[in-house]
């Protein structure tokens, strides 16, 4: 099947099946029994109950009807046309149905069944047979294994999903790969008011994926965030793309995702639950992270980002003014701002003028804004409408403690009427339970957003602050750089599996422009002498073995060497070292190359990950990465905003800046490099891995050049 | 007024006058008024309402009576004896009041009034007045400026504060500097069905502070844990040793914390509110952490752990045992677990037996084991009881979703029935809202800690292991290190304000047991040269001038001098450039000594902190401190146990212990230099600030050797 995300174009069979899907004219329930409170009549009932706008038609082999509406013995007697198979078959039985429906001529199906990659090597094939059949008659298919799919668009109404409760209309999609978790998580929303415009359990994706849904819910008017989530990231690249499509642009949708296997132990209880192969979480936080894709660890930092993004306007930026009627609060509020990156906000003198004129002595007119405990509504107002219009603010945070003279209703609406007139988002905090209930009604009614501590409405504004940041990005388009594919194919076509040779390994960096020193394989101690004296002293011996991987250990650089006496002294050192420790190895000959001046170490890493592909890491060399775990990653090719993402992400980012007085390092010179080497990466699927360690880059301006390299071949 | 943690035994004064803030057999309200929704009436009628065993006096001069309650014009005008006066009259006559309560022969006092400290100067004075009273009739005085007082043991019932419901009564005590915060929290509370043994809003502190309540908590039979809302630290160390004391031993109890101004930006919001002197957060932290305090940063956190050790048994370890119906929670859970540094248990073979034998074969019967989505109760029952009897399980994370077949509310009676038999700590997740509420009402009622996240169980699953690991901890009793006091003295007690030179620096050092090298202030080369054939070459000269203070600026050290013509040469040279650059310095002399060879660069710094009195700091050297911040600080004078966190804590420590193979430093030799300095701060007065920048490391075992300081005096 073609998804839109390997085709340039957006393939119209999907765009159809997800029509079909969630705006079927008719839906045909296969293997529905007459028992309620089995999943299989539950899905037919829910349907029913749901007020959807087409036709139903329940198949159960034997009935004459379910719930008095006509039943079938298959699919193909149904004599209308039939949009929707939702399937609830037992899963040994699902091919047989999906072909009858394939026959039928239905666009698509859903596969609520359980049974098939998620059990093992049986059910993995089980799922391929019915991915083959959806193939062959082109049925768009969600699942298997999966809850269902929900439409609450008034014009359809539909419930196709084993979910008891129909959520209320909204304008947030959310799209699971957990089954089990949407019941919890439609009952969470509901708790929330919070409702939904689609609601997917997209269970294996044997058909249908996350990314196909993100790409149709792009285009869906009834949608404005798209909520994830998600346990393995199949296909980072693709999803990568679409992200970067839906996220940006006139139609810009955010998309937050909870991915969980974030640790090592979280992976390894994803796969045996879902079967699947866990990636590196530090390069599924890459892809995230240069797809725009706002990742959060909880449902609830998902729903709290979520419910202010949907419900406010965007902030022009990230300063913040609170207004409390409680100190503490507002400190606690200034902590979790600061931390997690807002700014508080500094007051026009106006804007102080204003707050002066219009509140006791004792309060803070400073922002934080603390009209004191006894404020009623006209404070709160006239403190609102001040910090609303202050050109320095870019969003609100309103906190109330419920004191004695606390007139919480008056104060709601005074909220209310102040943010009906402003274009800047706000945020409410009215800390208690029952006692504040009253105000909290009126605000999310009014689609204000509330949480239940200040805390957690400083994370949500952060967290709306990252897709702000991000839609702010500058962004090229991809560019592949110029490099010799045919002498890279000419070195290494003929190898076999494993390490290349130090010149082959120069050889091939050059011919993608990454910055090779000078350098010659020689046979002996004249030639290499003849070589230095051309390329100017001082210059470095490395031996050149196939047995040798690590020249240091046997002596096998020498470096400095500053005149042809020192060099010829070396290389006969060496040779007979190595003939002595080492006495069965092959030398091909002694690699002679230029001092390279001192600079900032950097490693430069390039792998074939099983699940990613091609990724590229970066980090500074020594302590930072062995003990600091100081280093970035990147799915491979990558343009250049990228490339200073990777550089620019490191602690340890002020070393190369030129930490304590130092001269700042040629930043330029590693992104140019980290561009080439994915490419390379990208262009040869037969290199698995590749390590630039180090590059030692000079000042800025300056460049940068490989000092040692290792390259290692596939079979 | 004295306190116990200034005095080495408990002040009975205290004890006594917080036994009649708590327990009082009479309490007068002092400027009650008639009118109902006002403070003043508020406070009387709550402790009316609440079933106050004691009797009750309103003073309110000219009314007859309040409530019916006989009222009277001044508390002298009661005959019987008054134990505690609850004052809400406003602050300027508030004196007056004390004045006649101190006469009357009143024990205790809570000053609800604000108008104090936190309006600017004159409420200082004001404060500083009610003070001077309460200190010469011996009145024990919470606030001014507070909510006021909640005990909640049925033997007294007394709500002497303005939150308008009484808690129900709970094992937890609740301190609050902030007033404002405490109606949010009752009300918060209890939306969670948490009540509270005593509620305390102690307001200003300007009698008793919260190191005088925790002492009183830690002896009250109705409390189990003690939560801590703190603006500010006033007393640093007196808290740290009133926090070693309780939460450790035979009647431990847990203490956590929440502080405001963790940032420079809520540290200003802060002092701003309470007017009060903002201290380092990073201090702070390590005062909470060396004095056992759980420091969290959200009143959420906060709860989610106080129930969980108010309600279950201490868990003997970190291992956690998950039990779920939806894997992707499962996964959510072990991420969260894992990252909080809780351990995922793994069975013992007889457990994945019962597992394998109980469960359905597309069970997941490793942790998290998946009972899958059609669960019932027993299903949960026997992997519970399979679980819980595993002896590699410390405490248990039940989850649950609510599927179609999920029987809710027997799973949870199945839960509470498990509990009840065994002694280790469970917690439980019923994600969602209405649809689990019958399960949260079951659990909540047998007091199995609920959390609607799974997540959030993890995090207070982990607090409490912060618990346990301190309880674990072993302390020493604090013992000073021989050292040279007189001699420090003779050195430092004649100079004036300003910077010790080098050879004054390092004398005081020496007598305070630091690793100074062999050294001589030299007037002329000669003497310089002679000194250096005693010690042995290679030897360093440093100059030494009161007008120097960055002596490498002017090319006042020079390092590795080999043998008395360099050392001549260099000192003529050092003091022909100074003499051109510096023509007016005058140069005492110049400081010969040995070379210290090469090791890790490490800084100690002592300085005597506005807020916090002698402090520590300690850091690698270099970027290490610069780029990265990587600092660890402590209270002044420190035992082995602290010195050891306090290195051991910097990120960077695996470069002391030796990474990349090199040679693991003598981290003993930077904990005792850490101890001596502390101690010599904390002997002395006058020093501000001390840096020795470095000390160098030799490998463990070799010591380590002061290579710079600077010593700056007080005038």
């Amino acid at each position: 099947m073609t998804t839109k995300s390997e085709s340039p174009n957006p393939a119209p069979l999907i765009d159809r099946g997800l029509d079909s899907i969630f705006y079927p004219q008719s839906v045909a329930v296969l293997g529905v029994t007459p028992t309620p409170g089995t999943v299989p009549y539950d899905i037919f009932y829910n349907i029913l109950a749901s007020g959807y706008k087409g036709v139903l038609y329940p198949i159960a082999p034997g009935k004459k009807s379910i719930s008095a509406v006509p039943a079938y013995r298959y699919v193909s007697d149904v004599e209308a046309d039939v949009d929707l198979a939702v399937i609830v078959f037992p899963a040994v039985v699902v091919d047989k149905a999906l072909e009858m429906c394939g026959k039928k001529g239905v666009k698509a199906a859903i596969v609520i069944s359980a049974g098939f990659r998620e059990v093992g090597p049986k059910g993995v094939k089980r799922e391929q047979r019915i991915k083959d059949i959806c193939a062959e008659y082109g049925i768009a298919l969600i699942g298997p294994n999966c809850l269902g799919v929900i439409n609450t668009d008034p014009g359809c109404m539909l419930n196709a999903s084993f979910a008891r409760k129909m959520p209320s209309e909204d304008r947030i999609a959310f799209l699971s790969q957990s089954g089990a978790l949407c019941t919890a998580v439609l009952d969470y929303a509901r708790g929330k008011n919070i409702g939904f415009s689609k609601f997917v359990s997209f269970g294996n994706m044997a058909g249908i994926t996350e990314i196909d849904l993100l790409y149709y819910l792009h285009q869906d008017p009834k949608t404005d965030v798209i909520l994830l989530y998600l346990e393995e990231l199949r296909n980072g690249r693709a999803l990568m793309e679409a992200a970067r499509k839906i996220t940006r642009g006139p139609n810009a949708k955010p998309i937050l995702v909870v991915k969980s296997g974030r640790t090592s132990q979280g992976a390894d209880a994803a796969s045996s639950h879902t079967g699947s192969l866990a990636g590196e979480d530090s390069i599924c936080e890459a892809v995230f992270r240069d797809a725009g894709i706002i990742r959060v660890n909880t449902l609830d930092a998902m729903f709290n980002a979520a419910i202010l993004l949907t419900y406010q306007p965007m902030p022009a930026g990230n300063r913040v003014a609170i207004v409390t009627n409680a100190g503490g609060p507002g400190v606690m509020a200034t902590d979790a701002a600061v931390s997690w990156g807002l700014e508080i906000a500094r007051f026009q003198p106006q804007t102080t003028s204003r707050l002066q004129e219009s509140l006791p002595a004792v309060a803070n007119i400073k922002n934080p804004v603390d009209v004191i405990g006894d404020a009623r509504s006209d404070r709160y107002e006239a403190a609102l409408e001040a910090v609303m219009q202050d050109a320095n603010v870019d969003q609100l945070l309103v906190i109330l403690t419920p004191q004695s003279m606390t007139d919480i209703q008056e104060i709601a609406q005074g909220i209310v009427k102040v943010q009906k007139k402003a274009l800047k988002p706000m945020a409410c905090s009215f800390m208690g339970a029952s006692d504040v209930q009253v105000g909290i009604d009126i605000l999310e009614q009014a689609h204000i957003p509330h949480y239940i501590l200040p805390e957690l409405a400083c994370k949500a504004m952060a967290n709306v602050q990252r897709v702000c940041k991000w839609r702010q990005t500058e962004l090229e388009d991809f560019e592949p750089l110029p490099a010799d594919r045919t002498a890279v194919a000419a070195i290494i076509d003929d190898l076999p599996e494993g390490y290349l040779a130090e010149d082959q390994a120069l050889a091939v960096l050059k011919a993608y422009g990454l910055p090779v020193p000078k350098h010659k394989l020689c046979k002996d101690a004249d030639q290499a002498a003849a070589f230095a004296q051309k390329i100017g002293f001082p210059v470095v011996l490395r031996v050149v073995s196939p047995q040798i991987v690590h020249k240091y250990d046997v002596k096998g650089v020498v470096l400095n060497l500053e005149n042809a006496e020192q060099l010829k002294k070396a290389y006969k050192d060496m040779m007979d070292h190595i003939a002595k420790v080492l006495p069965d190895a092959e030398v091909t000959g002694v690699l002679v190359r230029g001092m390279i001046p001192a600079g900032h170490e950097v490693i430069l890493g390039a792998k074939r990950d099983a699940v990613f592909g091609p990724t590229l890491m970066f980090g500074l060399g020594g302590i930072f990465v062995e003990t600091f775990k100081d280093v970035t990653f990147a799915l491979a090719p990558i343009d250049e905003g990228i490339a200073s993402r990777m550089v620019r992400q490191i602690k340890a980012i002020g070393l190369l800046k030129g930490a304590r007085g130092a001269e700042p390092a040629d930043i330029a010179a590693i992104e140019q490099s980290l561009r080439r080497l994915g490419q390379l990466i990208s262009d040869f699927e037969r290199i698995r891995e590749l390590d630039i360690n180090p590059l030692i880059v000079a000042p800025a301006g300056q460049g940068a050049a490989v000092a040692d390299v290792r390259i290692r071949l596939d079979g």
